[in-house]
């Protein structure tokens, strides 16, 4: 099985901005969710990829597929009306880790998400200045959830 | 964009069993279903496919991929609780289509559905003898929700 070990933190400051070596915006969409699992598409520029995830916290089920991106493009177009969401990937390395920080838009501007892979759940992770509240398992703040939110999670 | 456009019956009678060229063994997992968007898995024995459908009476959106079976057979296992189903696909041809004759099993034991693939939504299909009321459009019927019955739907 494809498992994914990520925890996520609300990002605090801005002062990561000046360690990111570089950004790649993604389009997202998700056809469906159902009891927490969840079939994404991703478009990057460069390509699209199909995605399902398991239900879970810090570890989750992971499936991932690249498909043709002109059906991906046309499926976000046509079939995940009120699932979409827009954001600015950074990758920022910090502590021997390569952190992804994700800077959001439209309805979820100012939201600023900071995610980590790891190679097993209990890997130590040194935390950044600029990371605040995790939200490892925390469904509102899931990709999922925010493609329907018309603002940001508040508290 | 990929189209389905499909014509499906319930089957009243087993005469059609002496004029089916060949059958397969099909089961199927939905990973969710949201807003008339459906990602099915299917395994036939020889290989799995990864099916988005979307909204729709005749005429439904289709992707379809590819997928290793392996994965698709941990996938249905796994994230498809509740959410599976099982039947046997007959290929019965009659008046110059292929109808394909669908016998569902466990908790759908009982239920037989014949469906027919049409080149354009208004092309004639001349009705075999052994199917009764159309149910092209009623989501009771589609897969999609058989899946989750506990028993064929009545009425």
């Amino acid at each position: 099985m494809g498992v994914e070990i990520e925890r996520r933190f609300l990002v605090t400051d801005a002062s990561w901005r000046s360690e990111a070596l570089h950004r790649q915006h993604l389009v997202q969409g998700y056809l469906a969710r159902e009891d927490g699992v969840s079939v994404r598409l991703r478009l990057n520029g460069a390509g699209a990829r199909l995605t399902i995830k398991g239900p879970g916290g810090v570890c989750r089920p992971e499936f991932e597929y690249a498909i043709p991106p002109a059906e991906a493009k046309e499926m976000i177009a046509t079939l995940c009306a009120g699932r979409r969401l827009g954001k600015t990937r950074h990758i920022v390395p910090h502590g021997g880790l390569r952190w992804e920080v994700d800077v959001f838009e439209g309805a979820l501007a100012g939201l600023v998400i900071a995610e980590v892979e790891l190679p097993a759940p209990d890997h130590p992770v040194a935390l950044p200045p600029w990371v605040g509240r995790e939200i490892t398992g925390d469904r509102r703040y899931a990709n999922a959830a925010l493609a329907s939110a018309e603002a940001p999670p508040q508290g």
